[in-house]
């Protein structure tokens, strides 16, 4: 069975859209890896890649981006409203088909040797492939951006794992290996935000809510209602419908109606049917009997 | 964007199994066709096959299929517990990705025009491609079976729409367009028959229920308990989580709990997107924003 990983590098450029296309450009074409989306955002100045790939050529392709990037982009003159280090930001890798966290941790690990080999860029391995508990939040990571990473890099909490200090024009990039994630809002029948603030701290880790939810208040104001905006990121562990059906229980206190919720994105098959296997009782289902899955 | 279909012919063989593969064969190694899954039934003694492919190549293993299985099955000596009328008994044509009702419609009837030029198979067209409305139900074409097909086929109403009469070994074989099926039992906690008897009623077409609904009352011995067995024939229109509903709110009057659900063989992701939809009340979802329908 092919193993296949998806892999959602972020570049720190997104107002040249030509630099943009000849990075885009190392994963078109390659056999064994399929380019299912890109976008960029002027304001940010990043662009975000959705790419999805046997393990061996997606490697390859990504390792390829990283040294496209350091050619196009100069970090000591980026700006932009996104908080970033490198000209290659972060690439996390995801189990999609028949792959282990496992698998994903190893080609993090392969792309980042690879890519520091070639072109010298260092990288700080994160989340599941974090080398130290303190250095998997990406936000952690990150903290003191570009700027700051000379100075943040002489203390030995933060020596990168691949590279002694930053790479002159291209900084430093997070690599790792994460579950896949789910952007899944709730929207409320209120134009209260105190309301979606408490329903916010109900759900979300930090606050003792879900392991695996990050949570936030949102005035959607042309609507005149607010929203519960949320990460999921590991909907295997914290379910879609377990965090839908307590926001809408949390709701009831204060006589408010759930007027229905969104998917941002992309969204695992995976996580859509065990929604269906609730709601259903489904017994003994398999993702497998989806007719779609024997397509892939 | 290439179109898909799925087929799923009925083969009168489920003993022979070399037989079997030799007619499975024809759908092994043909670029653009991918065999699913086939299953054959001794007492039924009968082979049902599930293969998906582009229009074309899907057509001309079909086609081939039709020859191989009048060269390996002689109807005049064939037994089963399933009616049956034809060496392949039944053809349909069912949308996948990107087709319509009408591609199905269309392959079906140049399956039904080639294989009759190449072999002088007899076809009824049935279900969406029915010639006439008393022919659309395949229980109304087949009755009579192999051994009344010859008396039967001289009333007008019931002449072939390719061909006379009967192939002498190959009888006649029913081909056509219909929508996926989708087939979903609904368990309840009770022994009483009679109670899943009046849910059946309540819920299945003809007896004034859902259209796409057909339904029948199943007591499962070893587990003491019984089930609604369905078929529904078009989820888009009747959908998974509606009958679900329905049957729990039915199952109300009697004090009776759903104890679970279950769907057999495979089902498009589509039904199940659509009931993740309905219970999470998603707004503006699309089954593109599924990872996995980027990859087929």
């Amino acid at each position: 069975m092919v193993k296949l990983l998806e892999c959602v590098p972020n570049y720190s450029e997104g107002r040249d859209l030509g630099k943009v296309e000849k990075i885009v450009d190392c994963f078109r074409g390659k056999a064994g890896v399929k380019l299912l989306d890109y976008s960029s955002d002027k304001d940010h100045n990043r662009t975000v890649v959705t790419v999805i790939g046997e393990i061996e050529p997606l490697k390859a392709a990504v390792t390829e981006s990283v040294g496209r990037a350091l050619e196009l982009i100069d970090m000591t003159k980026h700006e932009g409203q996104h908080p970033r280090m490198g000209a290659v930001d972060v690439i996390p890798f995801i189990p999609v088909k028949n792959a282990s966290a496992e698998d994903a941790d190893a080609a993090a690990k392969a792309v980042a040797a690879a890519a520091y080999e070639k072109y010298g860029q260092p990288f700080f391995l994160y989340e599941q492939s974090a080398s130290a508990p303190h250095r998997a939040n990406l936000a952690d990571v990150r903290k003191g951006q570009f700027e700051g990473m000379v100075e943040k890099m002489k203390d030995p909490l933060w020596k990168p794992d691949f590279g002694e200090t930053i790479h002159p024009t291209g900084g430093v990039t997070a690599i790792g290996a994460r579950p896949p994630l789910v952007a899944f809002n709730v929207n409320l029948a209120t134009d209260n935000i105190e309301i979606a603030k408490n329903i916010v701290k109900a759900v979300r880790y930090i606050n003792g809510g879900f392991r695996y939810c990050k949570a936030m208040p949102v005035a959607l104001e042309e609507r005149g209602i607010v929203q519960v905006s949320m990460n999921l990121t590991d909907f295997t562990k914290t379910a879609i419908y377990r965090v839908f059906e307590a926001i809408r229980t949390e709701a009831k206190r204060y006589g408010v109606n759930v007027i229905g919720s969104e998917v941002v994105g992309l969204v695992p098959m995976q996580a859509l049917v065990d929604c269906a296997e609730y709601y259903l009782q489904l017994e003994n289902f398999s993702v497998e009997q989806v007719l779609e899955s024997r397509l892939i």
